[in-house]
């Protein structure tokens, strides 16, 4: 079913639309005879270029290596050849990278130009296009550059999540777990029945979750655009997850899934969470064909990288712990909690 | 006199202080305890470090050439080597191009830490440093790239011009010349009578100067933040001023003066403008130093730069004119108008 959810910052003249379960044909009416240049991947051009609109094509690298200020400045330079001003619409469709990215370039370039995004993973469209933040990296240190600007809308057709490799939907799902481990109880009872009609995109299934995990987003970024309070809670599986993922090169969405699992462990032995509740949480991951725990050793290595986050953020990057499915809270955790959730 | 002036955008929680006629001295008072880094050019620091205060320092590239990408990627790193974070006051200490790429990074790292300027040449006093824009270039376009993102504070210790070179004082005066005619025209009268103690450094002239012309900037900016309506006045003498600095080479405060003798004369051949106005701000700009024409031919050149800043930002560049001193519209100039006004 199409749902038309919006996003209204506090203060803010107009709202960020989200529109679920849409058409990649909408886009045209969306961008109501406005100049409009689409930015995607090479991948996703071959996967869904018959679908897309007649508007200029600019291509980015895909992968994590494309987030850099290198892309930003080709990517930069591209819209100018393509002519874009003030009031050209410029839509990214693509996955995560192609939003993280069009979203730094489209709020930069002659200092903002409108943009919108057509996300293409299921990550992209229950995390990565939502909420505005946007970023590249910079020596391997995700995000380090980037701003909070909405977009002016996102539109989400799942049909194109059909093309998309096995690993890239269980990353997904992985970020649609977390969203109802910290929100919403019966979205997790929903994946527990649904998880492998979500991961075959099974359209009814994968609409009915989304909507939900990103409802859960919206409601948390609405209160807090900034990441100061209420927003940090989405980083439930983050911290120890960004560890995991720069020291052992495991995917985002596996990253998150052993964090997740490790969370729950370090919620437990705080008797903030059931041993069942817990037990739950890994079984889901399992089920999604998700790693719950990553190899033993390199402790020292990823004490490190837990270090430079916390560093990079001015001591802020707590951990996010769960006090019963679909609760969470912001809590100083120790190395030696996450060190014993690990072993 | 100090003045303590500030910037309220509508809607916005917190107003941004822009404290003139204060001291260098100033600085560790208004970081209030915070760490802090300064970002600063080779040039200030070897005029005015002994007055620095105490905290890491980042140099960057001196002139317009080290307005790029990559300047951001340097300084991005070196913030991060300092240790910044996202409670680390970040401190603009120089003229223009300090400000604007010191504004950009500090925007857009870890998505937005706290950042201040201390403005050190005339033009960032009165101009550069105020108002909320930053950025840097691509492909010798200026300012292609940035935000628009208020200082927390501005502090402007006028002592920091007595060590300017005289061009760098003729090219702050242009700016104060154009706030007077689009704004102020009592301003314009004393500026008549004071232009050589503004240009000897004098400081009472400079504080009584400078305060009026950063009132005027500051009225436009808060009804106008994004540049849509009254900060376009702020282009006064900028659209054929942007044009002239690109094909013939001259300084910013330069072509800005030449920019508005012309656009003076437009107005004046258009009924707008009494001729012995015009004449009035030809002999103001002549008096500080400054050139009223530019080199004859060459025509086509100007045209062709007019017209890629015009593209650049979707037809809007219109001209500015005025209609008596102190009084500024935003008006459809023709090129054959601004032809005729160079000839």
């Amino acid at each position: 079913m199409p749902a038309d959810l919006s996003l209204l910052i506090p203060g803010r003249a107009r709202a960020s639309r989200v529109l679920l379960d849409h058409d990649l044909a909408d886009l045209a009416g969306l961008a109501g005879g406005r100049a409009a240049i689409i930015v995607t991947d090479g991948n996703v051009r071959r996967c869904q270029g018959p679908r897309f609109p007649g508007w200029p094509v600019v291509e980015v690298g895909t992968g994590e290596a494309a987030k850099t200020l290198a892309t930003v400045e080709t990517l930069a330079r591209a819209l100018i050849a393509a002519r874009v001003d003030r009031r050209t619409l410029v839509v990214g469709l693509g996955g995560g990278v192609v939003s993280d990215v069009t979203g730094f370039v489209a709020s930069t370039l002659l200092r903002g130009v409108p943009f919108a995004f057509a996300p293409t993973s299921l990550l992209a469209q229950v995390d990565a296009a939502i909420g505005g933040k946007n970023g590249v990296n910079l020596d391997g240190f995700k995000n380090l550059i980037g701003t909070v600007t909405q977009p002016e809308f996102v539109l989400a057709d799942h049909r194109v999540l059909e093309t998309l490799p096995a690993a890239e939907r269980r990353s997904g799902v992985a970020e649609v777990i977390k969203a109802a481990a910290i929100g919403d109880a019966a979205l997790f009872t929903l994946l527990e029945a649904d998880v492998d009609a979500v991961l075959a995109c099974a359209r009814p299934a994968v609409a009915r979750v989304v909507e939900r995990a990103v409802r859960i987003k919206l409601r948390l970024v609405a209160a807090d655009e900034r990441d100061d309070a209420d927003r940090r809670l989405l980083n439930f599986g983050h911290t120890l997850g960004h560890a995991v993922e720069r020291v052992f090169g495991f995917s985002h969405g596996e990253a998150v899934a052993i964090g997740m699992v490790a969370a729950a462990r370090v919620s437990v032995a705080r008797g903030l969470l059931a041993r069942g509740d817990a037990e739950r949480i890994e079984r889901l991951v399992r089920r999604a064909g998700l790693p719950a725990a990553c190899p033993p050793g390199r402790w020292a290595d990823l004490l490190a990288a837990i270090e430079v986050d916390k560093k990079r953020v001015g001591g802020r990057q707590s951990g996010v712990l769960v006090r019963g499915i679909g609760e969470a809270i912001v809590a100083d955790v120790a190395d030696g909690e996450w060190q014993e959730a690990l072993a």
